[in-house]
């Protein structure tokens, strides 16, 4: 029995319990009866489907679609599981569907695609997109997910959101816009290093760039920060690549960490220990998201004098997404933009209670303040509303 | 204002009302605490996803899948409003999503396909089939509606239904072995025409055929009965053009309808008038079923002597594939057998209280105990079941 079977079983047995049936059921908003049935079905529902026809913006009056999400993956990068295919993923995908309906009031529909590559993927989300107000796009291998959700932020006019990169951006942007007010540094001065060059770290980056951070290191598991690396896969990781380790530094992971103030490692891949969280700076805060493992446990990185650390149970896109499809949904907004993003992130860490660099990620007040922050950026900076 | 606005705006002012915000949504089965968070979320739903990769046949036991229905559609046939689009057809199949839940406690979710061509509309259901238990097709336009059912039937290993075909011609047939009954006469001897030669009235042709019913004439618009009738777009026209019209009967409809014993009209485009129906055979039963306008009304029908009449409020595939879909899925069946919809037909037939031709549609036990006959089918005739 490997270490991780032995360990996780007890841990199987209590989630197959929790999971059996399903999480998730459609439910009838109307009773059904012979009153209502000729209203809801024929002959009734004629005259609706003839009143969409001639005023299609009454969609969103009279259907579920301004209120319904689509939870889609292929299954290719679930979790630390990689390529399970999209069965053996929807799990998760109805986990997600709970949590948009309990912490957003929203539908949400766990949607599997066969396909692996980008072409079908597209092409197979936009002809189903009319059935849905925004899509979730989740656990998508790297590169494959930059060019899915670029080509269908082209194609829909709908909001489209790749979580594992946005949402997750989104929450640590949140945690270090608080650790900065801890630790009384400017953003500008503020020395980041990013463990782990997939999908999240790249989307941190990015995000934490454009809050306003300068210093920040992304370090790849091939053991050379960027620049410098050669071929980088997506037009992502160029720009990326551009605007990070302005100061061009060298050395192994350990040696770049020394000084920092904040790591933050999206992937289980290398384990950090004491010895090395020790030589970051003074009330230095590790954040450890990867799930289910994180690179350090939060304990130890505590023991090693960290002012903070975090694991990925608590810095988890849960504490964005559903606010940021709330919000964009009510706000009828065609598309995300940054400024949604930023507004996203500022609402979760204002709602963060002092001494905390997180919220709690049930407490309902978090979402709905989140949802109204990205509800006002939409009508404050005029984002594109979706089209009739 | 035409007559169609002015006598319908009442019944759509009353039809918005019910349809406001909606009819359908998604629920949670669990609650979501901090206890459950971990179980239903991360960490323990990587054990479960992990465990799914391993017995994929469990995903029938802890996903919705096995009881989730996908109804979908390209909104090319909806009703009497034709080729209307996907998305102002979303309130008819949020319809049958509620008629499943409620009537056979089954999920169900509309997917509204852009691709009026065939090839796109097959390739896009087979790509999302993997999140679903089965199938129902829906509202989509002849011929390829046809096409659509074939390769999708051949290509997946769920159930795949056109309901507007199957489900309507098993609650016809339904209706049919009741009449017989009151008629007296064998399958053989009734004498039955089918207007209209959409794919519910090939549907109905066919099924009648196959469980014995031999004189069957069915009269398209153009104004001749089959066979002699060229330009037959589909194979489906062509089988159904093999077994009919026997006699090789010609005439105009009225003069065909002589001695009738049974009229199943499927469209609109010809108005039946007393004079017409009273040269029927004595106690005949006039189906006019076409929705939401009956090509006759009962109360005419009945007037000019009919021993039954009823219009497709009454004679609707809701008495059919809420069980159809429940028996299919309840057994794994993969995929839809002659046998399990004449088995549909008869329990409906049997459920049917005394001096009626169909039961009420909202008697949950008539549903259920057609899901029951068709489980059982699937089981003694050893249905292929769905595959891991």
């Amino acid at each position: 029995m490997t270490p991780s079977n032995s360990s996780n079983h007890k841990l199987l047995k209590q989630a197959l319990g929790v999971h059996a049936g399903g999480k998730l059921e459609t439910h009838s908003r109307t009773p059904l009866d012979s009153d209502s049935l000729r209203l809801l079905y024929t002959p009734g529902v004629a005259e609706v489907c003839r009143h969409l026809k001639a005023h299609p913006k009454d969609r969103l009056k009279y259907t579920w679609v301004g209120s319904t999400v689509a939870v889609v993956t292929n299954g290719t990068a679930v979790l630390n599981l990689s390529n399970i295919g999209p069965s053996a993923s929807l799990p998760v995908m109805e986990a997600k569907a709970v949590i948009f309906r309990k912490l957003a009031q929203l539908n949400a529909v766990p949607i599997l695609i066969w396909a692996r590559d980008p072409d079908t993927f597209i092409a197979t989300v936009e002809q189903i997109a009319p059935s849905f107000g925004a899509i979730m796009l989740e656990d998508i291998e790297s590169p494959a997910c930059f060019a899915i959700e670029r080509e269908l932020q082209r194609r829909l006019a709908i909001p489209v959101l790749h979580a594992d990169q946005h949402a997750t951006a989104v929450v640590v942007l949140a945690t270090v816009v608080r650790a900065a007010s801890f630790l009384h540094k400017p953003r500008e001065g503020l020395r980041i290093l990013i463990h782990g060059a997939g999908p999240s770290g790249l989307a941190i980056a990015r995000l934490l760039h454009i809050w306003g951070v300068r210093q920040i290191i992304v370090f790849q598991n091939d053991g050379k920060p960027w620049p410098g690396r050669r071929n980088l896969t997506d037009l992502v990781q160029e720009r990326v690549a551009a605007f990070t380790n302005p100061k061009r530094e060298q050395g192994r992971l350990e040696e770049l960490l020394v000084g920092k103030d904040i790591l933050i490692s999206t992937s289980r891949d290398f384990r950090f220990t004491k010895q090395m969280i020790a030589r970051m700076a003074p009330k230095a805060v590790v954040l450890a998201i990867s799930n289910p493992q994180p690179a350090i446990a939060p304990e130890e990185a505590l023991a090693a004098g960290c002012a903070f650390a975090l694991d990925g149970t608590t810095v988890n896109n849960i504490l964005a997404f559903p606010g940021l499809f709330k919000g964009a949904l009510e706000a009828q907004a065609g598309r995300f933009t940054d400024s949604m993003l930023l507004a996203a992130a500022q609402a979760i860490a204002i709602a963060t209670p002092k001494r905390q660099l997180v919220p709690n990620q049930l407490d309902r007040r978090v979402h709905h303040f989140v949802a109204q922050a990205v509800k006002h950026m939409v009508r404050a900076v005029k984002v594109k509303k979706r089209p009739l």
